[in-house]
Order: C-alpha cells, then sequence, then structure tokens
C-alpha cells in the first residue's frame, strides 16, 4: 500500500476544516458528512481524516474499519429516513468518475419507488460530485435545512459505538 | 447483526455448486467470479460462501474481510484488464435494484474513455443482473470465452495470499 500522498491538501475540498466540521459523526479516522446536494433523502459520505486519494493508500486494518463505520452510517441513515435498503458506491480513479481525488464512499438509503428505476440515482453521481464544488448551484440545500438534518442526524447518531 | 439466513438456499443463484465452481479464486469465506456478462472486461463480483442476503448479516470481522478480499481481487483485475481505475457497488435491498437476494459487490476495472460517460455503466447494472439469471439472453459469454478469461484470472490471483 503506499502512503505518499496522507497529508493534508489545502486544495483538497474533503481536506478542508469547513468541511469536515459539517461531519455528523466522527471517529479518529473517518467522518460522516450528509451531502450538500443529495441524490436522494439521506444521502451521506463516508470521507478518511487522512489525504488519502485511492482506496489503495489505506491499510487493511483501515480499510476493514472504514466498511464496518460505514455501515453503522448506514443503519443511521436507514433510521432517519425511514429506508429499507441502501446503496454503497465508490469511485477510484479518474477513469472510474471520481472527480474528487479524497476517498469517499457513496451511501445512499432507498426506499421502494423512490425513483422511477431503482438504478437511476447512480446516473446522478458525477453531476452531484460537480454540485459540491459549484457553490453556485441551485439543487444545494440552505444552511437552514443542510444544519436541521445534520443536527438530527448527530442525535441519532449518539448512540453509536 | 441476524444470522438467520446463512444456510445454502437451492433457489439461489448463489448458493448453486456450479456457479460457485466457477470462481477464479476463493478463500474459506469468500469467492471471486467473473461475470457470465460483463457490463466491461473485468467485471466481477464478490460473493460470500454463506447465504447472508444482506451487508448487515456479516460480523464486523467478516465484513472487513470481505473487502479486503475485494481489493486484492481489484488489483488482478486492473493488471490483467489493463486499468487504471475502478468502481465498486453494492446493492442492498429490492428498493436499492438488488435482484439476487444473496450479497454480491460488483467491481468494475475502468480505463480512460472505456464509456462515453464515466457513470454510464451503472444504470446497465439490474439488466445485467437479469442477464445472470437468463441463460436465454444473447449478451452473455460463451462457455469458451469464459473459460479462457477465468483461467487467465485464475492464473494472475496465484500470487495472492
Amino acid at each position: 500500500m503506499k502512503h505518499t500522498t496522507n497529508t493534508p491538501d489545502n486544495n483538497c475540498l474533503f481536506c478542508r476544516k469547513e468541511i469536515i466540521e459539517k461531519s455528523f459523526y466522527s471517529t479518529k479516522r473517518f467522518n460522516a458528512i450528509y451531502n450538500i446536494a443529495p441524490i436522494l433523502p439521506g444521502h451521506s459520505l463516508i470521507i478518511p481524516n487522512k489525504h488519502y486519494e485511492s482506496l489503495f493508500e489505506l491499510t487493511d486494518e483501515e480499510l476493514g474499519e472504514m466498511m464496518v463505520f460505514a455501515r453503522k452510517i448506514t443503519t443511521v441513515l436507514k433510521t432517519v429516513f425511514g429506508c429499507d435498503g441502501f446503496d454503497w458506491t465508490l469511485q477510484d480513479g479518474v477513469s472510474a468518475g471520481q472527480t474528487i481525488p479524497h476517498l469517499h464512499l457513496h451511501i445512499i438509503p432507498r426506499k421502494p419507488f423512490d425513483m422511477p428505476e431503482s438504478n437511476e440515482w447512480y446516473s446522478k453521481i458525477p453531476v452531484n460530485e460537480v454540485q459540491l464544488l459549484d457553490s453556485e448551484h441551485r439543487a444545494r440545500l440552505s444552511d437552514d435545512e443542510y444544519n436541521a438534518i445534520t443536527q438530527k442526524l448527530k442525535k441519532a447518531s449518539k448512540t453509536l459505538k
């Protein structure tokens, strides 16, 4: 595993203190952040603290820990948003559609018939990643909306260990 | 974590001996199988031996092990198919688009410009899952094609520990 790029990068969105401070749940190594422009209600991101660009930069232990962390967050999201399923997706590398070069796993909690086709959300991910970067975009939540959801998720995450 | 459905289910495609025997790499708990109707060259599935329907049925240890296993297989796939990126996706629950009720992670190795839009493959997954079940479908590989790729992947996986 390479460990060459894990120092904070000021040019990286997911290294910025003001973004990481928006986490609704964090451990020493990982953060759960509500997506500012969710594809569906509940759409959140799991992001390591360290500036890992690729999944291949994590140690085996960190990789396992990230997925156990992601599963805990998925439980919270399913409960808070009343969902019975979920999608996980991870894009690693520019050719795979990764637009923010800091490892992140998408969690999308799902309900029956929440989209005309169950997989339609996938095609929206790259657009969504641009919205994260583009503060002019209209589909972003307002600060009040965002903070209300984050507070709700913080409260629901308090039981996590 | 629930552990109620992990005995083999004869009605389940991914519990069938003749499917699991097609694995190009296996450990005690997990199998790597080349997709009979790949969305892109290299498209493979990580499948637990036990009939777990959901990611939530795995123990923390099994979850970590599954992802470390998946990452090793991703290395092999990237090498064999000459790719520099990859997508992972997992659909958990009918509402999320899961059509085969046995946990499986999709790995799609990626190359620059392998699709007109980097995320186009996502929309093909549910169609592809039907192809897995539907032996009449024309997009499936022939036995010879399938066996040739599996042999190549078996050889490349020999160095895995």
